[in-house]
């Protein structure tokens, strides 16, 4: 921690600093500048607690933590890139995998035959909403426990692996029964009651970024996942509120390089959500191959225009299929690059 | 609903649009421009689903409703002011009421001495946190029932009501059994599954807006609670995140202001999480009652300098006596202006 | 300056870093942390340049300036606040300044008639825009040297002062002749080679916050005024921009309270810019007085629905005296406030 | 323009607004919807002041246009890309343009040198900064008419064409007497005064998004140059300004997609700026590539760590050669997908 002491702190102020740092286990290093005094405090202990202790000391300016406030997560912790195993596929391996599908299950013709396009496309999981978090209390909410089981139907059909929301503690149970990966939306990513819960279960999870979360804060709630016993967590960048009203979300494409310097968690990105927009899907999508994420999740139905929620943003299946195809050349980068990158850290 | 064609949307288009208009029970109004065709859709119908089908149509630019999203929080529904009441206080009615207390319940003799101490000042309604949402795994997270019946204790003590947070659905009913009033925190503000929970509680609900959601977001919320049973919400403006960081969060005071012109429930304002820097707290205190708010949510603690959380942002038991003295002349004005308001309706 | 390294910097790395800060002329104090070891730089130098070259070296995390970058608006630097004197008003004083007037002069008959009427009601300063900073070339762009003329005439008709923008360095001289306040706008705020031709100019400067803007940011453009001669700097809080699109603009009024900790310099509040609403200016004109601004800066037209700019947010001429009536009991809190705290520093 | 009377409007309200319109030479049509009255306005006249009129009228809720408020710059106006041509480069054309060099000129050695290096690596475009835009008075200002002779000297010494930043109406001559490209920087993008000047110069525009500036606002500001007439204007997405701090800005680079949608300008990505650091540019790089964007705009400086500005994010020479190979297979693909989207158009 360092902290800084207003300019015209008293010496007993300054004190009183050096104490209570002392308390908290930790070692003082005073630095008298031209300006104003700087305190740096050196150990183990309770950062937390110390540094709000601090900051409400009279005569202190600020203080700030140096070291992360993350452990399991990061690459300090572990070196080699956590690799998610589901049935059929591996999220931060060797393999870019995309995950498709309606946003919401409707009904079994709708989602079996999603399922069977976009595997036929090279698909490896499928995604679907069974539980829906909607702004108003008046629009669909979801098949709930129907929608999971046409989406185990469509698995059975399609060897597809299943992604789908989990918006409540009462239901980790039910949809963990159902789902290769449970996903916790963006509006729940601080839902805190809920990610201790997932962190006491097996499934692996697909933690989506806040709309207003930093980088840190979806890291944070990555930790308490792992901290609560569940390693297997996918980060998902999918846009964060701005002020451009251009796209739904403004896509923080950097989050995903970031991401990957810090943690070695896989990444994927979202491109439906992030723009909104159907007819910039494919892009973002190559792009999202070409910054170095893990994987897609990518919003498809066989009906954009009768979709229950978001028909705007959904690829229809041929798009879908075309846009697949646009993005061969740039996984066949990706994949070099990752080998290239294996090869060098034997 | 008011649908815009793109530019060059062809003949087809334009009579798929209507087609689907008619599907969802609306009449179709279209009006050729100079450079497209627009199409009102008028009548009562399933808007969101209409509108979701429409935006995902060929040809069509955008279609954006017309009428508001919420029916029971708004003014057009219920004209009166809704008066929230509980133990010794009525928040939304002739009185600007005051809450006050530490971030956490951290032991008796702590949230006694600030109970007795902000009740002398006036305020009506204790704070403190007994289930506290942190960003770290590893942060003081309350101390839960234990809290809970510290609260009770210094009810009992000072006549005080107790607004505390519940985190999950699962402390719904412990929560009640203890709180008069209930607070859903920001990160929580789109937790659907406990909105809903809490709407078929009759306790008072404390919403407050979460640091990325919009005014209207948020009176979605709390038609949430309302629709599902639970009319006694009050609003609270907190301060929303954006690019500036000398402050915690930026306060978006206005929004108080905007609220009173859409709805009839009670806005507060919180001060506290809106700086983050208690001395700039008297200040906005002031600018809150001015703007029209209800009341405050402020955090005050004996010795922020030991709090276990949100200490720079606490005020001293003196500062808050000081800081009530000096909202005197200002809620004086406030009070006149209610009964004027309210003689000009009758 | 505190650099953190990061935590598996080599020797050579600290080494190099160390060598380079005393290259710059100041002292090092290297501290080993448990994670990292951490250097403070202490002494007077050139910090950015010292700055930019630390955070480019290998092995460093991130260099952070402690001291603030600002002097001359510093209330380090001066303490007592400084006071903007035109004829018939003194801004940063003891009396509450209310500055209004319509967007754009758009004839003599407007411009005279709300300058009377605006009088009337109690402002001591006559806004009106002759140049015209519009987001769209085909907009109205003002009526220039005519306008600026036209003002001339309201002032000598009421004896109100005139402050209008100026929007380019070349304009300079002719809008100094007939404004009494230079008003930089929001999207000029970073404009330097201005700023840099109006701390040459004598006459006050009126320098509007930057939608996007930084406090720091704001303070270090009236630093470039005052750095290059002109000491007469009124800054102005008027809405950043967010998320938020029930209002034109978040008015950050916290910002008000953060400023009179940091500046000597006069602060006032625009709430038909911060707003662009009509209906909610009233409400966030009495919020400013409550918080501590120095002034006001008010649209006002004769007959808004026909003003060429700005007509939804401009006040009509009799609700601008009804709001200056509300605002009276405030601005005698006000003035009383302002004399204790006169008297307490004598 | 569709305006949406209040729900309570009145008939004379209503009325009045038909008036008004018609008054502007519009059409009205007027709808009669189960909450409030809706009234199209079709035609051709001045929107802007139209709207502004109407959303100051009583009873109006608000006014929207629905045609683009530009003309010249967009993809109705003129469907075949804009080809923006310099001595030895095409930005828009059928090579993808990557611009690099220095942050600032500093001196003789370090522009040639890094011109050289730069060139040699397949650069078409030596970027430098004479004049500097600095948040602070202190900071270093550029070379100025000095380091305009430098990068004069350096494009004679590779070929390479120039690109610099001009900051002021007052150094237009100056600047294109030497300068290729002409740099709108990111704080002038809504100096009118600047863009109009530029508009009556011949050199092409590399026009910067501003911080906080929308897509719409970035395309109005190219129209004030097209529209005064220049059609060479070449757009730059660089980073908005968001609550997010792990980089310096954030990349909005869906932006691309969506200009590549609404223009027939160039679009370039400057992954310096958008991440500010060092380590995360090639990332960005490759994804401006993917995403469909024309070219890069890049820092490269020999010895970031003694650069006087952005050392931080400025890449060394020899990483610079490593991410032009890097990018060589992207480019492989861009290159393809114009010719084929060359081809489909013939």
């Amino acid at each position: 921690m360092i902290i800084s002491m207003r300019p015209h702190a008293t010496r007993e102020e300054i004190e009183q600093v050096c104490e209570r740092i002392r308390e908290y286990g930790y070692k003082v290093h005073s630095i008298q500048g031209e300006e104003r005094v700087v305190i740096a405090a050196v150990g183990v202990g309770d950062v937390t607690a110390c540094l709000e202790s601090l900051e409400a000391m009279t005569g202190v300016e600020n203080a700030v933590r140096i070291s992360a406030p993350y452990k399991f997560v990061s690459k300090e912790f572990k070196k080699e890139r956590t690799r998610v195993r589901v049935d059929g596929a591996e999220i931060g391996g060797d393999e870019f995998v995309v995950m498709a599908g309606p946003c919401s299950v409707e009904n079994e013709k709708q989602i079996i035959e999603t399922a069977e396009s976009v595997a036929a496309a090279g698909a490896k999981v499928l995604r679907g909403g069974a539980f829906k978090p909607r702004t108003s209390p008046y629009d669909f909410q979801g098949l709930e426990l129907e929608g999971l089981k046409l989406l185990a139907k469509a698995r059975e059909a399609t060897g597809l692996a299943i992604v789908t929301e989990v918006m409540s503690e009462r239901d980790v149970e039910t949809v963990a029964e159902y789902a290769d990966i449970m996903q916790v939306g963006a509006r729940n990513m601080q839902n805190f009651a809920l990610l201790k819960t997932l962190g006491k279960c097996r499934r692996p999870i697909l933690l989506k970024r806040g709309m207003s979360s930093t980088i840190k804060e979806l890291l944070m709630s990555a930790e308490y996942i792992t901290a609560h016993g569940n390693p297997n967590v996918i980060l998902c960048e999918r846009g964060i509120r701005t002020f451009e009203t251009a796209t739904r979300n403004t896509c923080d494409i950097t989050a995903v390089a970031v991401l990957n310097e810090l943690t070695h968690l896989p990444v994927i990105l979202d491109p439906s959500h992030a723009t909104g927009k159907r007819s910039l899907v494919p892009a973002l999508a190559r792009a999202a191959v070409a910054v170095g994420a893990d994987g897609l999740l990518v919003e498809v139905h066989p009906c954009p225009e009768k979709a229950i929620s978001d028909g705007a943003q959904s690829l229809r299946l041929e798009r879908f299929h075309s846009m697949m195809r646009e993005l061969e050349p740039y996984i066949q980068i990706w994949k070099e690059s990752r080998l290239t990158a294996a090869a060098a850290t034997v």
